[in-house]
């Protein structure tokens, strides 16, 4: 496969979706895959799939379609899923609960170490076996063990200072549920700002658009 | 302004993102933007910010930029933020209570009326004003009182199942948080399946991108 480089924002957005449309067909032991038949599925066009595809040296032959398992390999290479990423999560309030119980961190890369967080009767609890310790010792844990990524599950008014701390600390990445968007200067350590409304609106736009049709 | 109409998803997909950018403006005091402006904040080209507002019968002369009230009118209009949609709660776990907490659902579109669950030590409780009612009077409720939007934030199994009986009472729309994708046949109520682990996955590409170049 050839080397990866200057590979667009909107490429790699995309990636993910691929990977969890191939994961499906492994599961169901799908072979063989067309680059029309993911389009269709997602709603892309087969020659973006292709183009996307040749950025990593494309997947298989023309006009024979892809190998199931090798895209799937190929992708979570791509992705770095399996280079056991360390994360700790800041704020262990319900949103932060319910990463720790119900999310596949490990499926995305990454493998949980502890929570954080100031809640002193919170402190020493695990859910799903991570245990929430203070927030008071998280940057020497983080300056100690640099986990390679933090989720923010606290509230957004101290967010842009701790993940400036973070950083600071050797954080590598910042996985931010906050509700306001980050932007940190002077760094390059890639943000990741959530914004469930984004969903919500479309979905606004969506449902008005059917009652004015009907 | 003209009638939108096959629209595409992508442009559907990118409103949200300029109505917040927007909103941000407006906070701000900003009077004025041009779609160069525009782009440049959202990684976009000012040529294709032009022709998804031209979908919408544009928003302002060509090179003097856009009146930063009207856009933000506009963008609210066109998403029908303002049409005092309704909705009710699926599953009051961490996650739930996470979002009746602290997101803000009148801003994206949506009064959120109640939440409904299973567990009866928690029926009758109430977040941020939104009382917790007994799962088991849901359909009646939907069916009499038309809520517009589910947000699903049960547990995977039993969720298109309960899907599909919502949209049987008259629910317009599905807010997916439950991990698993829903697909339901000869329906056209649009659903929104959320998908927090391709953040995190485009955040581990990044992450070992940048390492790899160190």
């Amino acid at each position: 496969m050839d080397k990866k480089q200057a590979v667009s924002r909107a490429v790699i957005s995309r990636l993910p979706r691929y990977y969890r449309y191939v994961s499906i067909l492994r599961d169901k032991g799908v072979q063989r895959v067309s680059s029309r038949a993911i389009a269709e599925s997602l709603g892309l066009t087969a020659s973006q799939i292709r183009q996307d595809f040749n950025c990593f040296g494309g997947f298989g032959q023309q006009g024979y379609g892809y190998q199931v398992e090798k895209l799937y390999q190929g992708l979570a290479e791509i992705l770095g899923l399996n280079r056991e990423r360390t994360a700790i999560l800041v704020g262990a309030g319900n949103l932060g609960r319910a990463l720790l119980k119900n999310f596949d961190f490990v499926g995305s890369g990454f493998r949980m170490l502890y929570a954080f967080d100031a809640d002193k009767t919170v402190v020493g609890c695990a859910f799903s076996g991570i245990r929430i310790r203070d927030v008071s010792e998280m940057y020497d844990f983080v300056s100690l063990h640099k986990p390679d990524l933090a989720v923010l599950t606290l509230s957004p008014e101290h967010a842009p200072e701790i993940a400036r701390r973070l950083i600071d600390c050797g954080i590598k990445g910042l996985w931010n549920f906050t509700g306001d968007d980050i932007y940190l200067e002077n760094t390059d350590v890639p943000i990741e700002n959530m914004h469930f409304s984004d969903n919500l609106m479309t979905l606004c736009y969506q449902i008005n658009e059917l009652d004015d049709s009907e």
